[in-house]
């Protein structure tokens, strides 16, 4: 399978970059996750647009591939040659500051980013969708720049790991008393019918299908309010679920190992499944020739 | 210039890691920096202990390159290749996860960690820690871990860039009203005689020459006290002055365009350049065959 670097299509084993990348020395570097469906990426220009957004809150020179065009034909030639272009398949991208004499400032103006590319199959988890999800609660100890889809991701990593060996499937993240996020996902509530979740501000990464799905919430006259749940809240909700690019939506039905509304999914969380399927069916997605 | 790269020594242009190590994709490494003393590596034993407890603070397997013996070997025959020997210079390592598909838990166990090693050659600053060096003050918004010598280096960076740019040699970080340290170094201040500075907990990284420098003063009979100096405190301070691998002790004249103290070096921060090169020249630095 062959992946994008710098201009260039590798095979993905012997696709390497300079032990001093910025990527590699300092985390200096962002990212994006596409959801591709049937060869049309999902969402693009709201993922384009993270993208673009995230070079300039890093100062990054911002490289010729980060076009929406420039990207679907990047996608489309992975795919092809991996033969992704009916499944279901992912798309990552990720662009750092470069290859420079390691010194924190950044390097000379001048200095090209590394961009690499490449996709993955991908089979999103319906069974589990159906029964629910587990999840455990760990501490937020990240970074006040959370709303950046930096690749500054080792609090999430170890995150994610505490929640497989606890047997579930993901952190919820609590800072100051207050679920922030998932590892890799947004979290959200039903509290009385209303859908809570964290605000979009720089404690937590507002996700693509977090957008997406409040939107879809307002389709559906469910009401929604930008406002934490509290960890002591949090026992007591209706609903509870995650959302993201490769999650969709997931109802979570235990947390730490306590139930969590019914201990199945919620009519709520059931409706946005369905709501978000459908558009994802029904979008025109983006084309690819 | 060789560089040591999973037990081989590479050309540094060619050496190379996949795009898929966890210290690209993540940033899921830790690093250690030492000072190179006529061949021989300053504060030996801290540096490779901190390198240990980095590494079981993430929970890396760790490297057989990880021992005293194995780093010096490795650095002699850096420093050799680099004709390095005598001169002063800097030794760098660094360990990630190793290279994985990419996903946020941890990879299979017997993935082997990525070691990378490097020496450069150094000039210590001494006509600027004559003058006095002047710094500016940024928010400090890193992660709950700054303990751990982890690679999570970008806000790091991003400070030390803007530090620069207004004409500064480091970036004070303040979080909640108080001083942390600088973007990669220590911050102390002498307030009526006694030394102040952050304590070591997990908001700063306890640096080699922080404890040094902290070992310096009590033999000099300089009170010191590990509590914070706070924003108010810091433009009414006596003297002012930064600690590092590389930065040795640097007074600070002027922050954010003020000065500090008389303006210029103070008599506890000449005392312990003094003191702390005078360790330098006498210690058995760790020797190398």
């Amino acid at each position: 399978m062959s992946v994008y670097l710098n201009g260039s299509y590798v095979p993905r084993e012997s696709a390497t970059v300079s032990v001093l990348d910025r990527g590699f020395v300092f985390g200096d570097g962002i990212y994006e996750v596409w959801r591709v469906v049937r060869g049309g990426l999902f969402e693009h220009e709201r993922h384009v647009r993270r993208l673009v957004e995230g070079a300039e809150a890093l100062r990054l020179t911002r490289p010729a591939e980060l076009s929406r065009r420039a990207l679907e034909t990047m996608a489309a030639r992975l795919l092809a040659d991996a033969g992704l272009q009916a499944g279901e398949a992912t798309f990552y991208v990720q662009v750092t500051r470069g290859v420079a004499p390691r010194t924190h400032h950044f390097p000379p103006e001048g200095t090209p980013p590394t961009v690499f590319a490449m996709v993955n199959p991908f089979s999103p988890p319906e069974a589990l969708r159906v029964s629910g999800a587990t999840a455990v609660t760990v501490p937020d100890v990240r970074w006040h720049r959370c709303n950046v889809k930096t690749i500054q991701l080792l609090p999430n990593a170890m995150a994610k790991q505490q929640a497989q060996e606890r047997g579930a499937l993901e952190a919820v993240l609590v800072r100051d008393g207050v679920v922030t996020e998932g590892s890799h996902t947004n979290v959200m509530a039903v509290v009385g019918g209303t859908i809570r979740t964290h605000p979009a501000n720089e404690l937590i990464l507002a996700g693509v299908t977090r957008a997406v799905v409040l939107e879809l919430a307002a389709e559906l006259g469910i009401a929604v309010e930008e406002r934490p749940v509290t960890l002591d809240e949090l026992w007591g909700v209706d609903e509870l679920f995650l959302t993201g690019t490769t999650t969709d939506v997931m109802p979570l039905v235990r947390v730490d190992d306590r139930v969590i509304g019914g201990g199945t999914s919620g009519p709520v969380s059931r409706a946005l499944i369905a709501a978000l399927h459908a558009r994802m069916d029904a979008t025109p997605v983006s084309k690819i020739e």
